[in-house]
């Protein structure tokens, strides 16, 4: 009875939940100190503690309509300003609140992107592995998904095949750096090529072709590496950023749509984003964490917490024999899985209590994504299980 | 470059933007307190002092990654339970935690809900006149919306007509009572009535026809008129809430789904109203407020502000020879206009500086509607305009 559309991700939500609910019976027969879950990227350091304070003041100062009431779909004109300036400082760039929307999140952000741009079939470029709700996200609106490989040696993407890939169906391609799995953050050059490679394509072809930008874990970054800043590199580009793993706030959902000034068909994307903000049901990203993140927005999170982790666990991987590419950024490690299916490798390390997430979620099979956001006794407690493993495999 | 799809609404989105510019444009001329603004639905009371309260008391007393982390896309089975168990004493129903998705106010109860059911062409019916958005959120699935008047001297459903424009492609009813725009509420005959018929629809046709009732006004209820809850009259039957209007925070996206645990397909439909919670963008419902309204289930706004203002406003139009059903909640009028180009009636209200909407926006031409959620003091003011308004059209 339900929608065709819905029919399969319910049937894959099942497997999902029955792979969920293993965790908790593995927990419920060895106890929860003996599991060791990597599968959910659910930040674990803390929300900084401006955050309550600036709750209580913005609820102590404003006039309760000013906190909870309706404002322009594309939210608080005060907030974004603030947003704006804040950006034009960091990154030496010249935007307004008028090249910003509020947004429930990067996931809002991105379904009100998508939701502007694509006509049906139009082609949406991602880079494997890529983060799983890309796929949904761009059927939501009869886009078509293609997948462009990369280098499982960088994770930076094939710009051959990239090459091939972009015709005149192509309307948008999608990145994601510090990515989700990898860690990978794409260097100045991988922008830069990727940017000419599109210009070259748009001049080729005589279209649009929009960058979009997916930046979640812009702040989650290690030994100072740099992360480009988009809109500097490429005109037709969007940024959607999130405070979910900035500030650890993933329930709140609360993020922005930033687009550059110059891109083809500005106004119109711009209304464009606000009306799809509201007929798509957001309304507007919620109201009273607008103002917090306006109050915040020199307000990080300890992310030495996650380096720390990162290090104890890409040593010692690596260290045992497992093969994993460096992350610089995000919570994640993807390793290759030292036999092909990666399946089946998820279900071996469930043997010892491990519990991660199959590449093949990400299409790209051969990997398996860990999740590091989690506490780093559990990780040191974990290490013998990860011997183990290696060990079945006769790793090293 | 925009999708075709968001063409239109650009569009139109230009005009609605320009009649509010129009309106600021009349402050500035005139003074924001000769300025009577009728147009928007952003309500007015207070929220309850508990809002506050809870709040501080959450961020206190919980642990900040059960405040602001990830949960169930479906939301926090400890607030559903709290609303589950809430409902059931108060309806006395039997429902739990099972029943109720939280969702991003009611606009994205209603998208979930819509992406869930509708296969291109499904039809979903609607009685005018009837709030302009769900046009759009039926058009995001590519379903066809069908309109069925109502009897303009009560604007309850027109049976026959309903009786007719059901057929094998109908999967869903929308209803909105207390209604937007008219404020009228629909009795337990009435819902008796689209019941029998729905059933009787379903035996010929073979197939599920759901009603979704729409009701962020089920508070706003005036000289003690019972409104029923659908789910103790129909099987396959869901309610789209939300405390927008209840508590007074719209700028929150705070409110649920609850659906009858006898529909066709009910274990499937929760799963999907979970996955499309997901994958549409919401990710779940902004987690700190889930929380709140979980301790303000008994909280309410003063609804006798907005009496106060029915009662001035209804009573003062009619003596002065406007016809309007009146209203028994929300907060909204619908007058008749004296002539039959319900635009120009607008145009010529905006003279006497009234800012009203066109019933057309509502698919009901010959109509205005008044949104009467501003200061007392106002409306006040703004009678003598009224007078000069129906003095203009030789009423009375």
């Amino acid at each position: 009875m339900i929608s065709s559309k819905m029919k399969d991700l319910v049937a894959n939500s099942s497997i999902i939940r029955a792979m969920f609910e293993e965790g908790k019976r593995l927990s419920d027969i060895y106890g929860e100190e003996n599991v060791f879950d990597y599968s959910l990227g659910n930040p674990n350091a803390l929300p900084p503690e401006n955050i309550k304070i600036e709750i209580n003041k913005i609820l102590n100062e404003i006039a309760p309509k000013l906190v909870h009431g309706y404002m322009n779909n594309s939210g608080y004109e005060d907030v974004r300003g603030k947003i704006a300036e804040f950006l034009n400082k960091k990154h030496n760039i010249d935007i307004s609140y008028n090249n910003i929307v509020m947004t429930c999140g990067a996931a809002g952000g991105l379904n009100i992107l998508l939701k502007t741009l694509l006509n049906p079939e139009d082609e949406v470029i991602v880079f494997a592995p890529f983060f799983g709700e890309y796929r949904n996200y761009v059927n939501n609106f009869d886009g078509k998904l293609v997948v462009v490989s990369t280098d499982i040696d960088t994770f930076e993407p094939n710009m051959e095949s990239l090459k091939e890939k972009i015709n005149s169906k192509t309307k948008a391609i999608i990145i994601n750096s510090p990515n989700n799995p990898t860690g990978v953050i794409y260097s100045e050059k991988v922008i830069q090529d990727l940017a000419n490679l599109m210009n070259q394509k748009q001049d080729e072809l005589g279209t649009s072709i929009y960058l979009i930008s997916d930046e979640p874990y812009r702040e989650i970054v290690y030994d100072n590496v740099v992360v480009p800043y988009i809109l500097k590199y490429y005109t037709n580009s969007f940024i959607g950023y999130s405070y979910s793993k900035s500030l650890s706030l993933p329930g709140e959902r609360i993020g922005y749509v930033v687009a550059n000034t110059n891109m083809d068909c500005f106004d119109d994307i711009m209304i464009s984003l606000n009306v799809a903000n509201r007929i798509l049901g957001f309304v507007n990203a919620p109201s009273l964490f607008q103002r917090v993140i306006a109050n915040c927005l020199e307000a990080e999170v300890d992310v030495s917490i996650y380096q720390k982790n990162r290090d104890l666990l890409y040593n010692y991987l690596t260290k045992i024999g497992f093969v994993c590419v460096k992350p610089q950024g995000a919570f994640y490690l993807f390793i290759r899985t030292p036999i092909k299916d990666d399946k089946k490798f998820c279900e071996d390390a469930k043997e010892f209590k491990l519990l991660l997430v199959a590449g093949s979620a990400f299409e790209c099979p051969g990997h398996a994504r860990l999740s590091y956001c989690v506490d780093y006794k559990k990780i040191e407690n974990s290490l013998p299980a990860f011997e183990k493993l290696a060990k079945s495999y006769n790793l090293k």
